[in-house]
C-alpha cells in the first residue's frame, strides 16, 4: 500500500500529473514544448496575483530562494530578515552567506509576524534596501501577514521578498494587490508535482534592483531567463526541465478543474479540521494562535509520554508519513501538512489514527 | 507519432524509465528514498571511473558547471579554460563572471584539445590553478583527451575540471586513471532522463581546493551535500528532484542491464554509421578527423543549397528532430545526437531520410 504523505511536501502527486510527468520526452526547444511552458506560466500568473513576470528557476525552492538574493543585491547590502521560524531563519543565513548585512526582525517562533515589528527595524535600520519574509513557515505552521508587512516596507522604501514556497497554490496570493516585489514558490508543494522546478515572480521595482545589483549569477540570472522567454519561441537558458513543468501544467489544470475559491476554501476546512481535533484530543498548537495560522499545516505538539519520535512511528505504522518538527522544535512537535492534492478524508484517516495512538498511550 | 528525437540531449527516455519517473510520490527523507538515492550513486561511480564522492547537484548540467567553479576557486583565481567550441566557451564565461581569471587555450573550433597546447598555456600562465576542458562539446561533436590535458595538468599541479555532460554514461570516462579532480554530467544525455539532476565527481584534491575556497556559495556548497550524503540515513540538503533520481536509477538498471562496454559499442557503432553516411551522402563533417570524434554526436555541415534550417525542417516534416548548429557553426551545421536510448536503427532511419532530403535536393 502506498504511504498517505500527510507531509508538508513533497505532496502526493495526482495520477493525471504522473502521468503527464511520464510523457515521451519533448525536446525543450520545440514549439510544442514552448506552448506547454507558455501556457504554464500564463495560469500561474493569477496565482501569484500578479501581471508581469514569472519565471521559471531550474532548481528547487532553496536555490530560487538564493537566486532572489543573488539577482537584487550588491555585497554589503543590508536588510532586515523576518526569522520567526526556520524558514525564515535560513533565508537569513542564505543572505548571510552571499556577504549581506541581516537584521533579524520578529524572532519569536510563536507568533506571525507584527508588522510594527517589522518598521522598528527598518527604522532602526534605515539602510535597509528589502525585507525578507516567508509567507507559511513550514516549521512552525504560522501564516505571515504579507500585506501588513508590505506596507511597512513600502513605507521605508524598501523591496519586499516573499517565500512563498509553502503557501503559493493554497492560500490566496496578490502579489501586484499588496505590493510585493518577488515571490518565490516551488513545485512539490500546493502545485502536486516533483520537486526540482521553481518559479519567481518579480515587480517593476525588482527589475531596477536586479539591473545593478552585483553579486556575481550566471545560471540564476533573471535577465537571462527573462531574455529566453521574450525569445519569438519562449525557452529557458540550458536545458528546460521539461516533465516537471508537464506535471505543473496538470496541477494547474486539476486546479483549475476545482476552482481556485474551492481549492482555498478546502485548504481551510482541513486546517480546521485538524485544529479542531487537537483541541478535541487534549492537545496543543506549537504555536497557538497569536496570530493567522496557515491553512497548508499544522505544527502539534506530542504528548510528552509518546514523544513526537512516538507519534511519527507509531503514524508509519499506521501507513501514514507526518513529518519531524525543526530547529527549536525538533524535540517537541510533529507535522501534519494538509496541502495540494490532500482531501478532506485524508486528514480525517490521519486524525482517527492521531485519537488511536492517543488511546493506546504507548510510545 | 511520436518525433524521433535524434537531439544531443534531452534524448529520448525509454518506456521502463518514464515509467520510474511516475511512481508515486516518495518522501525525500524516507528510507525508501534514501535507499534509491545511495544506490544511484553506487551505479554511477562505476560509470565515472571514481572511487571516491560522487554527489547529486539539484541543478542542470549548467547549474552544476557553474558549481564546480564557486566550490573550488576565490576570486582571482586563474584558470586555464580549453575553448574548442562552444561549451568550452560557456564554462569560460561561467568562470569569468565569478571574478575569474581565464586564459584560453586552444580556441580552435576544427579539431581537439592537443595536451600540449595546453601545457603551453599553463607554462605561459604559472599561477592557473586549475584547467577546464569539456570531455564532448556538442557544439562541435569532438571528443577531447582527457587523459593527455589530465596529464598535462598534473605537471603543472593545476586541478582538472571536466565537463563530461554529453559523454558520461556513452563513452569511457576513468576518473580515477586519468587522475581528474572534477567531472561533471547530467541526467537527460546518455543517462536518458529528464533534465534537472546533474551529478559531480570530486578527487581528493578538488576537495581541498573546496575547503579554502572562498566564491559565496550555498545552494550548490559540496560540503553541504557530503555532509547531507554522510548521515545515517543518506539524504541531501532541500528537497531532492526525487522523480529524477528515480529515472536515473531506472536507466542505469537499463545500462547495467545491456552491459556498459556494449553500450559504449553501440555508441561507438552509431558513431561510425553516422560518418560513413555522411562520407557517401558526399557530406563533410563540421570538424573533420584532425582528432577523435565524440561516440555520442555528429556535427554536419549542411549542404549550401539546403542549408541546416532546410536540413532540419525537412527532416521534422518526417518525424525526425536534428539539432541546430551552436555558436560559431549557426549557419553552416546541424547535428545528429546518437546517444542514450538511441539504436542503430534509429540512426539508419535518420540517415535514410537524411539521403532522401538530399536527393530531392530542394529546400
Amino acid at each position: 500500500m502506498t504511504t498517505l504523505l500527510m507531509t508538508p511536501g513533497p505532496t502526493r502527486v495526482p495520477e493525471s500529473v504522473l502521468a503527464a510527468g511520464a510523457m515521451p520526452m519533448v525536446h525543450h526547444r520545440s514549439d510544442e514544448f514552448s506552448g506547454l511552458l507558455v501556457s504554464t506560466l500564463d495560469r500561474l500568473r493569477p496565482l501569484f496575483g500578479a501581471t508581469g513576470d514569472v519565471l521559471p528557476v531550474h532548481a528547487t525552492g532553496r536555490g530560487a530562494l538564493e537566486a532572489a538574493i543573488t539577482n537584487l543585491f550588491s555585497p554589503g547590502d543590508e536588510v532586515v530578515a523576518c526569522c520567526n521560524g526556520r524558514f525564515g531563519e535560513m533565508w537569513a543565513e542564505i543572505a548571510t552567506r552571499f556577504g549581506l548585512v541581516v537584521h533579524r526582525a520578529c524572532s519569536d517562533w510563536s507568533r506571525s509576524i507584527d508588522p510594527r515589528d517589522v518598521e522598528a527595524t527598518l527604522d532602526a535600520h534605515p539602510m535597509a534596501r528589502a525585507v525578507m519574509l516567508p509567507h507559511s513557515d513550514t516549521s512552525t505552521g504560522v501564516l505571515n501577514d504579507v500585506a501588513g508587512v508590505a506596507a511597512a516596507a513600502r513605507r521605508s522604501g524598501a523591496l519586499l521578498l516573499v517565500d512563498a514556497v509553502s503557501s503559493l497554490g493554497g492560500v490566496p496570493f496578490r502579489f501586484d494587490d499588496w505590493g510585493v516585489d518577488v515571490a518565490v514558490t516551488a513545485s512539490q508543494k500546493c502545485l502536486m508535482s516533483s520537486p526540482g522546478l521553481s518559479f519567481v515572480a518579480l515587480s517593476h521595482r525588482a527589475w531596477e534592483a536586479q539591473a545593478v545589483a552585483r553579486l556575481p549569477r550566471s545560471y540564476f540570472d533573471f535577465a537571462a531567463i527573462r531574455k529566453a522567454l521574450a525569445r519569438a519561441r519562449p525557452e529557458t537558458p540550458g536545458t528546460t526541465p521539461v516533465h516537471i513543468v508537464a506535471q505543473v501544467h496538470a496541477a494547474l489544470t486539476c486546479i483549475g478543474e476545482e476552482g481556485v475559491a474551492n481549492v482555498f476554501a478546502r485548504h481551510q476546512q482541513m486546517a480546521l479540521m485538524t485544529r479542531e481535533a487537537v483541541s478535541a484530543l487534549g492537545l496543543s498548537l506549537q504555536c497557538p494562535a497569536l496570530g493567522q495560522l496557515s491553512p497548508t499545516l499544522t505544527a502539534i505538539r506530542a504528548p510528552e509520554h509518546i514523544g513526537p519520535a512516538g507519534i511519527r512511528d507509531q503514524m508509519k505504522a499506521r501507513g501514514i508519513l507526518v513529518a519531524r518538527g525543526l530547529g527549536r522544535f525538533e524535540s517537541t512537535c510533529f507535522r501534519i501538512g494538509h496541502m495540494g492534492d490532500i482531501r478532506p478524508a485524508d486528514v480525517r484517516r490521519t486524525l482517527d489514527a492521531l485519537a488511536e495512538i492517543l488511546r493506546s498511550g504507548t510510545r
